[in-house]
């Protein structure tokens, strides 16, 4: 099959968008997504081209005073029955088409039709983003190609449905366990219900108010909620274990020793296990790139509430933003869909701010 | 291998416990044991004997005017690398010890040894007690041949510990279920969580005061407890379901109607399933052959809190009692044994009984 990314597609953000989605790239199978994108990079004079497993990365090397980076994930998660894309009036529907791939048009589109952008640009189109962190297309890079990701200033193209949402939650993922004693359920007063006793790890958790924190004008709303229970040994056993798994959404004014300080408060007296957490992002607005952009996008900024890979520049020191077309409310719904005015106007915004 | 059954073992109830012990049969694997008892009762001229599976059926036909059974079952829930049997003092240790091959001796040499009963004697030596239901060798005589069954009381070789324990409890099995609406964890304010809304059933739980119930002297006491939890779809998903399971003990004045209705009350406001149920047995101690056989034991009989298959006798109308030498607190443990003296004990109660 031929590369349908061709100059006439690439011109075209909207139509580009298509003809993304229209490859299928669930995570772990981005391979022949992956190597049509390095191909018409690699026939652009001005990118210099590189790539790590199904993450490509191109820049320009123009000597800017300063470096921006555009990134996006390649990957989907599973298809819905929603391949190939149809339009219907102003919507793109498909896998992919918000989550993230019209965002993913728009840096591509840039990266083959600027050749003279006003910052030094790296493109990054990554693999792996919505499974497993270990996965993470930007995670590998951040371990094995730091230098891909040196810069001033990064634009993650997530879904924001047009506006700037800066920063993100961290995310912790705990385990808190009750014990009981086993005894046979005909006779339950020798035992200890552990069952029964998770009642009071769950009334906590409805008593639970979250905060609300506002960060350069950015309001945080954190979350605590159980995701998992499961306890019991047999239908005639007092069981002697239950666990709650819980998730933690924490705003970027707490760091992650924090968070799970905050959660040994809350369950103080049951025991408390941290299975997994990645730390939040500050919004970062006060930086000069993020203020420059800001001022191109011409909109305030909002909180980004689910955790994203800015985190993973804030913690390389880079201030990161959430900017893209699409609606994060569609992400992975199988009515997955994108605003074909949303692209237009992304793609005319990062072009007066690229192009100046 | 010759049948260690002889005629020098059966006229001893101990010797014979070990016998029995050390001939293993885990349910489903009864066919050793059932075929040597078979053989050893097709011996004696004052039997008739029949078979439906591994279930061994022997009667006498003396024209008495009453017609007891004795029944006890062959199978022994899984070796805890406690066979061959051992003796430590007066215990024998080893699988099924206690439960209940020392019911099942006593059982054996009455009806090798006492060829002219003060009563007929129906003896069932059944499969298939320990496990599910379905395969339960007195339920499939009931079914397939309820004729065997016919008598004007039974006693089951359960372990009791030398006591008269009457009757049995109910148990009911049911789902109790709560719902919400899934959201991203990172908008949780969009969902309404069913673990959450758990916290609820599962205080009722705790704040559940079981009844004790005095029938015939005999105190049952009720129990209601969790004995599952299951919920969660993924670690960042507010789940939308719930589920707790749960087991009733019933006192056998509620039939499984009323205990369900029980539990729809103690649950209201939440959806709640019966997945299986078995209705208990009321003592039965005022029927004639029962207080016959009470005088005989000479000590007050007390309730049996589990469920036992005296309710399958009960359910024919038959009134049946519970009544062995192993202690039942001590079945299914690895450290499972019986003592001899109260094998003898109770070989001595069963012969003073039917020997008059």
């Amino acid at each position: 099959m031929a590369n349908p990314l061709t100059p006439d597609v690439l011109v075209d953000p909207v139509v580009l968008t298509r003809a993304l989605v229209d490859v299928p790239s669930v995570s772990r199978a981005e391979k022949a997504i992956a190597d049509w994108v390095t191909e018409v990079l690699a026939q652009q004079p001005h990118l210099r081209v590189d790539r790590l497993g199904n993450t490509v990365m191109a820049r320009t090397d123009q000597g800017r005073a300063r470096r921006v980076v555009l990134a996006g994930h390649l990957d989907t998660v599973p298809v819905h029955d929603n391949l190939p894309s149809t339009v219907v009036d102003d919507l793109i529907y498909g896998c992919g088409s918000a989550d993230m791939k019209s965002g993913v048009a728009l840096a591509l589109h840039l990266a083959t039709t600027l050749p003279d952008p006003a910052h030094d640009v790296t493109y990054l189109f990554y693999e792996a983003e919505e499974i497993e962190s270990r996965y993470n297309g930007l995670g590998l890079v951040a371990e094995q190609h730091p230098e891909w990701l040196r810069a001033d200033f990064a634009v993650l193209l997530e879904p924001t449905y047009g506006v700037v949402e800066a920063g993100c939650q961290g995310t912790m993922q705990a385990t808190v366990r009750t014990s009981g004693r086993r005894a046979h359920t005909a006779r339950a007063w020798r035992g200890v219900n552990a069952i029964h006793a998770a009642g009071a790890v769950l009334r906590r958790l409805e008593d639970y108010r979250p905060r609300t924190v506002t960060i350069d004008g950015c309001t945080y709303r954190e979350g605590l909620n159980a995701v998992g229970v499961a306890g019991g040994v047999a239908g005639n056993v007092v069981p002697d274990e239950c666990t709650v798994q819980v998730n933690l959404r924490f705003a970027p004014d707490r760091d992650e020793k924090q968070a799970a300080e905050h959660l040994r408060e809350v369950f103080d007296g049951f025991g408390v296990e941290v299975t997994d957490s990645a730390a939040g992002a500050l919004p970062g607005l006060t930086a000069p790139p993020a203020r420059e952009f800001l001022a191109v996008v011409g909109a305030e900024p909002v909180a980004k509430l689910g955790w994203t890979d800015v985190a993973r520049f804030a913690a390389l020191g880079i201030p990161a933003l959430n900017y893209g077309p699409g609606d994060p409310l569609l992400a992975h719904a199988p009515e997955e869909h994108v605003e074909i005015g949303k692209i237009r106007d992304g793609a005319a915004t990062l072009h007066r701010w690229l192009a100046a």
